[in-house]
């Protein structure tokens, strides 16, 4: 506390004397960053880019920024966000479907059995969201999510998910968006869950959004047309499937990119192809007080041992939440 | 040319009046259009859904303009240009693929037969788009359509495709884009070729065009990644196509669409049934003198009739290139 009143002095001195002729320094961007190099290496990377006349320089429209959601922009544990709201589907449908007491992946969902069910890997996520994600309109999807994201609550910090943004993160999206880059997110997350929120979170539109996705149906129904979610898998984003991802959607290379686990290795390399200057960047959960601190051995967002040597091998920064970020949470818990 | 010259001189009148008291009118938003009700209609419909406090307000990030390509907002006549370039590449390769010269739709290809071509409808397009559009990484697709862009010619108009976008579409885009509104194509054409020339030629990013697409795989080769385009299609944009690659990619309801044929219909359906205001609109082919007149009977951009009687029962603005228009071409060939 003494700490933060100090600051705030400091800052009102600053204040006063940049009332007199010596010009005031730009405010800090990235306030919630502490000052270790990984932010100062950001601030640098941005100044090359930006400015004309630099080797670097990288016009407006080339300057684009991909950030994986789960675990890089808000919180993946215990579970990742959009497969909490898959088994909560389950369960919410679950006297539609006798069957299911049975039949695996749900069995696990049922029987509460987390473990079993992380180990039917990406099959049984597939399964599971074909089962809960189809057989609705988009409209009806888009009203469920939205109603689920304001009712449910995370088991450890009691607040809305929504609330469990990394507020660090959220600076750095306005400071690129301030500085000409155009903003994406690339998750593995199924993409109508995402749109459900991103735009309201981070200020990122729906048309920036790549995620997972399954197929529609366009059809007439009383006069009007309706898109039925289908239970075909369309894209599966996650891993190479994220490369691919922003050819498709995006179709330009990043050259600014953050992930935070396995999952994001080929994003990053994808970006670390780019012909001029690029950035890439990995969080690295080690900050159990004030979120989680987990890595090669977790079931959710792996950040294997191989992953921390190429990236130090590559000059890929590598951000410690314990170490480099003053605040966790975008609803501003104050840090111990 | 005497025309011209009165114009000239009424708007120096109109610009020495503005030096007096007098305000002068803003500049014309859309100079190519003429001054007929379609203009106005679109004219008064900006006014209505970007004037604060009117009762058809909609907010910026909810201002999606969807635009056809093909037809739309660049001559797709006497074929398809995405077509042409499949045409040209078939050939182009032909000599690796001696069992083309009976196989059909190579076969129809190679004997310049394109009446028999086109009766294989979308299930030839895809095979032709499959063994031409893969094998090859993004990176070499990309350039191969870049240079043909660069030398193929319009039969008619001897000149490069890119010179036969429509000027009064473009004024358009931007005058929708000025008024706070995110443009989009939404094409049937092939979505790679397409981002090899939209920015330049509408100031579109790639990340909002929506066309058909082929699969691609990620693979490191020489250490380096590589994004190869496979044969399978990903998605195919036409139709009720239309409608689902809306949702897909930019996961927003358009208020204002643009289309030009039946492969429209599902597209302008889509977004009539959006909440408050919105705007349907179709280019209707009817200048052969300055470019192409065309409709139910064309194999090309099918208009049909039951078309334009949905459009008139329901209101929406189709577009007489011949009365509508002052001039067709961005490339400002004098108007007859």
């Amino acid at each position: 506390m003494i700490v933060r009143c100090w600051k705030v002095l400091f800052a009102a001195l600053i204040g006063i004397a940049a009332l007199g002729p010596v010009q005031a320094q730009s405010p800090d961007p990235l306030p919630s960053w502490n000052d270790t190099p990984v932010k100062q290496d950001i601030i640098d990377f941005v100044a090359r880019v930006t400015t004309e006349g630099s080797a670097d320089y990288v016009a407006p429209q080339d300057r684009v920024a991909t950030f994986d959601n789960d675990g890089t922009l808000w919180v993946e544990k215990p579970l990742y966000t959009s497969f909490v709201f898959v088994i909560d589907r389950v369960k919410a449908v679950s006297n539609q479907h006798p069957e299911w007491k049975t039949k695996e992946p749900f069995k696990s969902v049922l029987d509460g059995n987390t473990k079993k069910l992380l180990s039917y890997g990406e099959k049984g996520a597939v399964a599971l969201i074909a089962a809960t994600h189809s057989g609705m309109t988009t409209v009806e999807f888009n009203d469920i999510a939205s109603n689920w994201l304001k009712t449910a609550r995370h088991p450890r910090f009691k607040r809305p998910y929504t609330d469990l943004t990394y507020k660090p993160m959220i600076e750095l999206l306005d400071y690129l968006r301030g500085n000409g880059f155009t903003t994406f997110i690339v998750s593995g997350g199924g993409i109508e869950f995402m749109r459900a929120y991103t735009e309201q979170c981070y200020g990122i539109p729906p048309w920036q959004v790549v995620g997972s996705s399954g197929k529609t149906e366009f059809r007439m129904w009383d006069a009007s047309p309706t898109l039925v979610k289908l239970p075909d898998l369309l894209f599966f984003d996650d891993g190479p499937g994220k490369a691919e991802g922003i050819n498709h959607y995006i179709g330009r290379q990043p050259i600014f990119a953050f992930g935070n686990s396995n999952g994001d290795k080929e994003m990053l390399e994808w970006t670390a192809n780019c012909k001029g200057a690029c950035f890439m960047g990995l969080v690295h959960h080690d900050d159990a007080m004030r979120e989680y601190a987990y890595g090669p051995d977790s079931d959710v967002g792996t950040f294997p041992v191989a992953l921390m040597e190429h990236a130090d091998a590559n000059g890929w920064g590598v951000v410690s939440m314990k170490d480099d970020w003053e605040v966790i949470f975008s609803w501003g818990a104050p840090s111990p």
